[in-house]
Parts: structure tokens; C-alpha cells; sequence
């Protein structure tokens, strides 16, 4: 009996990268796997392509190509930022699911976020290198500006599987949690335990702002010298998500005044010139790009297209990995990564 | 008609210090407040002593003038750390309750410590060096050895007020948590959430462990070479409570090494001495006793005095405050603090 | 300027049952809502159908029909059981959503269920009729059956929006709880912070069982004589979802029996036979389809439909209700209500 | 070597009810454990009475009788209501421990509580009934007063181990709680989780009321009449620690008239006369004073001694018990039991 055929063009990602040893024997078990360069796939056989139940992988596809790949159920693109490469019209009209499995970052980075809001309320980067350097201060002296997570004020801007992780790794410091996400109904916000709320009073009365927004083709650069003005002298900014959603320059200067500390963890050029004011900015947190990429993350994604397809297989629609949405494939502005 | 007299002699910490503006102006309406030196107090009237109800702080008392304090009914020890200098017997004959506020400080120490994880287990500050540096490796490159605090294996040393303030901190990241404490019975360490464990298995099966253990006379320097060789490699040693605990030469041999990464809020010498090697260690995060220091600790401490007060006043037993136990008092052997 | 068309056909349900005052007010206020019968639809003018953006209910449609309302975007079909009475493929084709609203009912749903379990662990109902009768047995004595359900073993069979508001009810009660579905990857279930698990682990090893799967073509009856044998002796079988699922006769025979205890929502007919002898068999908590039909259960629903409007007339994707799936809209096989 | 000797006079409670079997066999292994009878113990030769560590049970004891008992460190009153039949004061100032075991009910209680008030709000004894006699009413139409317990206003009088009990329960259904206790400061109950309120404004802003209060002195009958009146109509009183907090008459009038529901495990007399209107009251939901009596509670008791006998042998304090207090244990009135 043959097996379901899988192409895979998962680049950057290797399956190496996503599948443990464990799970790539299993993937072989179940599957066939046809590891092949982009550009090779129009020219399979027919044959070939009408065996293609699932690709690993955002290949640039034409319909033409679709058409003749008549098994097709799934593309699970692995590198997690949809680009408008395939025509995803045509893909919808025929059910076949279009799936991302960026959630797996989701926990990662969450966790170099808290660390992130830690360390910018306690000076905790700065009074390590103080101590280095045997200028340290002892005792409460040095928490003059000090501030609590516990009970303090927490924006989250943007709630996907990021704003969630963020929110339930800080269930234990009874936080005041409001969230503005335009693209969920409120009701939703509350049945997860945080209050809906505006742009504007979100970035006004918080202490710390949690940035964790999808870039669209709407958002770009809205968090901009205007919203820095309005939130609280003192209070954290912090950026996890794309370095698209925020006018960086605007950032920097907020910083720079001392109106605002931040970290971040994404840049507009990334490497950043060596030059860049960034790289010394007191208050300034910085994390070059390293928040979610993980080996663990890596390998729950492998783990997460085992599981989706093996309910494919039995006939159920994939329910781990995210689908892209008809309504939002086009909005989508993520600059897809060029490495892990 | 008199209002009840209270003894205060608070230092090293002032009533300006642990009381806000108001809270003081509330205790001064209902308490006649007598600012006094610990010298002072053998030479005040009997008529005097008499009245006193309450005493704020930890003066040296022999019996003698506790026994001319006929109306005494709470020490409230806003220091903490329990010195050896009034007959503790003689005061629970009595029935007069000496309190003790170190609990304030459990939620800044522990979020500092949650911080502290987060940062070793990530590499926080060394990345933000490198990006300043302009050496930042940029990626997932950089985290070899990168490990998630979700999900992994933490051991709790001590389960006092900072134990349960880590562990309810800690239960968004759904970590597999086990404690020792010999003071407490495994049950109602199961109840709070926790595994009971033995010392030995606390070190040897934890990813990250953090020391929140009291001094005494039996516990000094139990965490030594013969500790961290049980430890796993790699993993993260976090002191909070007292250096007394620790041999600190064994722990900063056992960073040195590589076996394991260490960061510590306490040191045997507080400032250490400007040559010692821990001010230069990589692996070793540094904080100078700040951990706790924060203004909104201390006006904690003054809210729960008011409210042990009014318990108080009511005939009822203190309950905010911990009372000091006649079993345990001789035991502890923390060193009186000199700063805040 | 025109308002979008809403085609308003929810039977059994009313607008008025499902929309408050002032939802409906606001429902009026920002579209055009066309009541009609189902039989009048077709013969509605081309430029009437042409102009309809959203369906609330589950009217018979041909593709002939949906074809001809060029705008439709969405179908909140608000009775929630899905008939196969329109061309769903013809509408998945199109990009129409289809949504069901019977999210509404989880929680009223789930609370019944712990009600029933607390019931059927501690005989409430016999000892309070006791009591009434004047034959009650004071103190102990009447507990020999009785049973915690804080850190019991409790299954879940179906791990939808039932099974989760169930999981959350349970929270406080630190049960070990073990979940069967079929349809889902054990990885979401372990997140959902319960154990996946065989059906047959879950008939064998747990003190209660919550019945909350959906019926499907498959599952007709499959918890049977065979299963009921599995189930520990003296444990409690809860039925909440649909009566299909279970062989009944079965079911009353295993409590007959004294096997095991039960408790249901939901009957093979309804009302049951005057005649039947689960009306008064012993060790049997009956509930006359009353679970979910709580008023603020239909205005959820009406809520529901209005932010889900917001969404879609913002070219989202629906999120608040479900949405029905290509692959498994065919395989659902609940008897549509015929009484709210 | 000697064991340290126990002295036990459980009664009601007996060494078999509260020691499992293994249990009992480590009690005996560490323990000399001396079984007799009350009036036996003051005719006991002095070089016995000198060498018991521990008294299991709460026997009538003169001052004289203690004084002989030179060895004696802690009463475990397994009974757990404290009578005036021992001089505390001597042992208090003897640095004796007196500890009470009743939180052991807390948990079986507190969750017939929550079946209570989850019975109350949807009628589920009634509904039954209904459908044993062939009247039931099918649908929604027989929850026109039902009301959901998730996100509702419930209010807990006491807020002691029962209350906290309750609390944890109830987490799950994330309801508005709060509590009137005059013996804990309103700090500690934030922390807790609940909104602490006078006991006016518990009565009147909420949906379910729990009575979980011991009975002093002080507070004998003080939910009257008044109270009642002030309930919202149609809420729900659920009475669990002991009827003396109650006017019982009052309650019942209030029941009788329609203004609330009520449940009851406690009654002003035990059992209560055949003919009391109790018995019939529509609205009023009975339980033989069988909410803690489980035997997993009993086995508790014996747990809890065991742990605390642990710590106390190490020279420690216990914890697993609760401590009488100087100032509260002579304010206590409940009642002992007369059975288990």
C-alpha cells in the first residue's frame, strides 16, 4: 500500500531543525517524503504531483501547479509568515488548509517578555554591571525607581497565541491586564481574563506595554512619537513582535528623553548598523532577535504538523497549527525571516 | 480619655520609612506615640512603662523592665530578623506576642528571583553586553543553551513567606515544583501546590533552584561543594535569603567551573571586597541586597501594624504580622540588618 | 446610505429570546432585518436576495437560492444543531461562513453537570427526601458512599466547549482529570492541562464521568452494556451532551444494577414514557432537557451574533461563534431541538 | 529507650476512626500510647502523668492534674469544638500547645456547600421530584428563576478554613465573593482573592450567601429576621458551620414567605421534631448534619496528628493543627458532638 506523499520545501527551517530523531522516523513511517528545491516542483510528473497530499513548506506556487496537485489537503508553512506567493483564493475555494505554526514561538518569547519587564522595573542589567565594575549601590538605595509586576498595570497590544502566553504566565502576579486587539470582540477578551480596551487607554494607563501585534498592512508604524507621549512617564515599553508595528526612531527618542524605558527584542535592520545610538541607550533593553527560537520550539512544530497530520489522515480538519483566514491572508506584512 | 501608648523605637528603619503620610496621621489619632532610644526606655517612669501597649521595633529589654510594662501586649519587631536580646520565655509566659514583618518583603524578593531565572536561563544580560559591544550573535545561534522555565524542574529551598510567593509567581509557567523544608509536613506542602522532596533530590532533579531558607544554627553553610556536585550540570542556583546558608566559596568554584550557573541578591560581605572574583564571574548574576528594599514593602509593613492593631485592640490575636514561636526564636540566626 | 440585509429566520429561537431590548435595538439600528418563513425565500426578488450580507437561523436553501445572494457572507445558524439542509460544499466553495452559537450553552450546561456529580458523590436528592419523610440518618452514618470530588479521578468524554467550561468549573477542586477525544491531538488537551486518554482508560479508571460528545454517524450508541461493565463499581456515569451517544437501556441497566450511579440531561424521548422505569429508578438523577436553556444562555447568543457581525462588516473572520467545518459538517448527527 | 507517651481519650471520636490501619501501626511504632477512661486519668501515679508528651482527645482536666504532667507539649482535640473544660491559661502559659483538627471538614463540607448552592439555583431536587411523579416541565420553560453561579455575587460570612475551602471551589466559576469576618484584618483577605465587606452589605449585594461562622459569645443568633429582610429576593442562604448563628425561626419564615431559598446542614435541634415545617418547606433544601463526616475526613484527622506529633518530637512547633488562642479560646461556643 503507498503511503500519503509529502513535499517538502520547508527553507529556512530544515526538518532536521523541526522534527527530533524520534519524529522524523515516525514522519518517514507514515509518509513519503519528497525533499525537492522550489523551483523543481512544476516540473514533477502529473503523476507525481496528484500523489501530493501535504507540502512542508511556502513554495512559490502557481494555480497551474495547484491545479495538477489534485490530492492536496494541506500546506503547512512552517516558516510562519504567509507571503503572497500562492494564489490562496484558489487554495480556499478547494478547502485546502492553509496552516502556519508560529504558536510554537508564542511560549518562548512570552517568557524573555516577563524577563524583559523584570528586569527594565528592577534595573537588574544595570545593577549587575555596576556591581562589575564596584560601583554598586546596596540596599533600597537603588530602587528608587523600582516598581512591582505584582498588582501593577500591564498593556498588551495585539492578541494572538503571544498576548495569551503573556497573560498566562502572569496568572501569579494578579496584574491588571488590559488588551486592544481590533480584530477580537471584546467579550473574548474578557472570557480570558483581561479587559478590553482602546489604543489610546491602553497605551495611557499602564505601566508596562506589552507590544505583540502582527505588522498589517494598516499598522504599520502606529506606535509612533504621539502614542509614546501618552504613556506614563516611567513606564515600560516592550516589543516582541515586528519591529514594523512601531516607529523606531520615535522609540529611541522617547527613551533617550527618559520619558520611557524599553526592550526589545526585533529591529528595523537587524543586524543594526554598528554605529546606531541603540546599541547604547540606557534604558534601552535590547535582544537580537533570539526571543522564540528555541530548539524546543523548533521541535514542537514538528510535533504540531505530526498531530495535524494525523487527524488529515483520518479525515478531520487540522486543529493544532493555525490556519490563514481568507479575510486576513492578504492584510498579512511580516517580512518572512532569513534565518532560525 | 487615653488612648493606648505605643513604644517606638524602630530603627534601623524610621516611621516615616514603613508608615505613608497617612497611615501615620491614622496611628498617631489612635495611639499616643512615644519616640524614645533603646537606653532611654529602663529609665522611664512606671507609670509610664505601665501604660504601654504596644512596642514598634526591637530594643534590648531585661526582664526587670518588661515586667514594669504591665500592659504590654505586642512587640511588633519591624527589623525582622529576630535578635537574642529580650527574654522570650518571660514574654510568652505573658502571653505578649512579638511579631515580626519580614513578610512584606516575599513578593519583591521573589520577583526579583522569578527575574533572576528568566535571565540566567536565557542569558539576558550578557546578550544586552554583546549588542552593546556590537559582537550580539543575532538568532536562534545564540541559545544553546537556552532553556524555557515552563514546564521545567524548579526546587524550592525553604517554604516560608518567599517560598509561597515564588510558587504563586511561578504558576503560569506550570512548572514541576518541589520543595524541602524540614519545618513544615509534606502535606501541606502538597496542598500549596508543591512536591515534597529531600534535600538531596531538591538538588539533584531540579533545572532551577532557589534558596529562600531562614539561618540557624543548624543550617549554616549546608549548601556547599558537596551541594552543588549534585546539581545538574548547567543548571541555575538562586540565593535570596541569608550567604550564611552557602559556603560562597563553594558556589562561586562550582560558576567558575562551568558545572552551573548562579546569581545572588546576598554576600557574605555586604560590599563584597572590590577584588573579589564574583564582581568579574561570567555565569554569576549580581544584585546588591536590593532585592526586597522597595518603598512599597516598607509602607506594607506600616498597613500591617495597623492592622494587627486594631486586632489587638479588639482582644483579638495579631494574625498580619508572624508571631514569633517559642520553639523556633532561639534558632534563627539571620544578622540584624544595618541598612534598609 | 443602505444598511446591510440580515435574512431573519430562527426558529425555534426568537429574535426576542436571543437579543436583548437594547441588543435588538441596536441590531435594528445598524441593519435592515428582513423576518420571514422559509418557504417564502426563494420567491423573494433577486435584488432583495442579492442584497443580503447575513442569515440568523437555519432555513432549508438551494444552491439555486444561495446563488442568487450574491453578498452573503455568513449564516449564524443560532438553533445549532446542523441539518444537511442546505449545500454546505457549495458554500464553503464561496468563502460563506457557517456558525453555530451553541457555545452559549457550555456553561450553564457544565454547571448542571457539577451540580449532578456533587449530587450523585454526597445522595443530596435521597437525603433530602429522606429528611422530608422523617427517615434521615444524622451524621456519618449516612456517608458511607460518599465521596470527594476534590482530587478524584474524573473523565471527560468530548473535550468541546462543554468539556472545557467542565475542566474549568473543576479548577478548584484539583481533580485528576482524563479526557477521550478523538478528534483533537493529545498535545492540545495536555495544554488544556488534562490528560489524554484511550476510552477505555476513561471508563476504567475514573470515580466520575462526564458525558459531553456530540453525536456523530460513528458514535451512535457506543457507550454500552460493554462499556458501562469497564467503569469502576459505585462511580458516576453523567450524561449532558445527547442521548445518542449512549445505548439507554444499557445505561438504566448498569444502574439498576447497582453498578454504577448516573445522572442525565437528555433522553431517547422526550418527554420519557410515563411508564418508564427510570422514572423512578434508584441511584438515577434526572433532569428534563433543562440544562442549557437558561435565559442569559440566549441573549449570550444574541451577543454573540452582534460581534461577530462587527467582525465580519470589518472584513474579519468570525470568531466568536463556531464555525462548522467542511470536513466534519457532514458527519454531525444531533436531533435538532424542537423547544428551546 | 522509652517512647514517648500518649495519653488517649478521643471520644466521640475513637483511635480506629481517625488512624487508618497504617496509620494506627506507626502511631503504635513511635508512640507508648496509654487508652482510658477521663476519670481515670487524675488517679494516675505521678511518674505515668510525668511522662505524657501528647493528650489525644479533650478530657476534663484540673489544674493540678496538669501540673502533674510535667512533660506534656500538646493536646490534639480531635473533637474540635473547644470546651471550657481544661484551665487554658495554664497551658498557654506553660507553652503547651492546644491544637484543634477540625479543618479536616473544611474541604467534604465546603463542597456540599457548593452542591447546595448549585441545587438552589437550578432546582434540582424539585426538578427530580417532577419527574419521578410524571410532572416535569421539558426545556426552558422550567428555568425562569435559574440562575448561574459562574461570574454571580456570592458572599461568605467567616472566613476561616471553611471559607477558604469554599473560596478555592468556587475559583473556577470566577464569581464576585466577598466576605464579612471581624476577626481578620481586610489585607489578608485581598490576598485571598475576595473583597472583604461589612455584614451588611454581604446580606444585601448578593446572589448566594454562605454561612460558614463559628458561634461565640458574641454572635449568637445574629443572622435574624433583619438579616434575612435585607437579602436580595430569590437568593440563596446556605447555612454550614452551626444553626446558634441563626434565629432559626426567622429563617424559616423567610423561606416560608417566598423572600429567599435556603439549605441547611444544621439545625437548632438534632434531630429536629418530626412535625417541624422544616421538613416540608418547599424552597428549603435538608441535610443531617452529614456534610463533614466522611471518612476520608476522619483519616485526615489522624494524618494531621501524626505530621504535627513529627514536628513537635523535632523540638518544632505544630502546623497542621490550628492552635487555640489565649484570646479566642475561651469566646467559643459551638457545641461538642455527641456523634461522628
Amino acid at each position: 500500500m503507498t503511503k500519503p506523499l509529502i513535499l517538502s520545501v520547508p527553507e529556512p527551517r530544515s526538518l532536521d531543525l523541526i522534527f527530533s530523531t524520534a519524529a522524523r522516523r515516525d514522519l518517514h513511517a507514515r509518509y513519503d517524503v519528497l525533499e525537492i528545491e522550489t523551483d523543481e516542483i512544476e516540473d514533477l510528473a502529473d503523476d507525481t504531483l496528484g500523489r501530493i497530499h501535504y507540502i512542508i513548506g511556502q513554495p512559490a506556487l502557481s494555480q497551474e501547479t495547484l491545479t495538477r496537485m489534485k490530492a492536496l489537503r494541506c500546506i503547512f508553512n512552517v516558516e510562519s509568515n504567509l507571503i503572497n506567493n500562492m494564489p490562496y483564493d484558489h487554495l480556499f475555494e478547494r478547502g485546502i488548509h492553509v496552516v502556519t505554526t508560529g504558536a510554537v514561538f508564542a511560549e518562548p518569547v512570552a517568557e524573555l517578555g516577563v524577563a524583559m519587564a523584570l528586569c527594565l522595573a528592577r534595573d537588574v542589567v544595570a545593577a549587575d554591571q555596576a556591581f562589575k565594575d564596584g560601583t554598586e549601590t546596596w540596599g533600597g538605595e537603588s530602587n528608587n525607581n523600582a516598581q512591582l509586576l505584582s498588582r501593577s498595570d500591564i498593556g498588551i497590544i495585539g492578541f494572538g497565541d503571544l498576548g495569551r502566553a503573556l497573560t498566562r504566565l502572569l496568572i501569579g502576579f494578579r496584574a491588571n491586564i488590559s488588551v486592544y486587539d481590533p480584530w477580537l470582540p471584546p467579550s473574548l477578551l474578557v472570557e480570558a481574563g483581561v479587559s478590553p480596551a482602546s489604543l489610546d487607554n491602553v497605551l495611557r494607563e499602564n505601566d508596562t506595554i506589552f507590544v505583540v501585534a502582527s505588522v498589517t498592512e494598516e499598522n504599520r508604524g502606529f506606535l509612533n512619537a504621539s502614542a509614546f507621549a501618552k504613556m506614563r512617564k516611567g513606564s515600560r515599553f516592550i516589543l516582541l513582535s515586528r519591529s514594523d508595528v512601531v516607529n523606531f526612531e520615535d522609540l529611541t527618542d522617547a527613551v533617550q528623553s527618559g520619558h520611557i524605558l524599553a526592550a526589545s527584542d526585533v529591529f528595523p535592520e537587524e543586524p543594526m548598523p554598528t554605529d546606531h545610538p541603540v546599541r547604547n541607550m540606557k534604558g534601552f533593553l535590547r535582544s537580537a532577535h533570539r526571543a522564540g527560537a528555541l530548539d524546543t520550539a523548533f521541535k514542537n512544530m514538528g510535533q504540531m504538523v505530526m498531530e495535524d497530520l494525523d487527524l488529515l489522515d483520518r479525515g478531520l480538519p487540522p486543529i493544532r497549527s493555525k490556519r490563514a483566514e481568507r479575510e486576513t491572508v492578504a492584510r498579512m506584512r511580516s517580512k518572512p525571516v532569513n534565518k532560525n
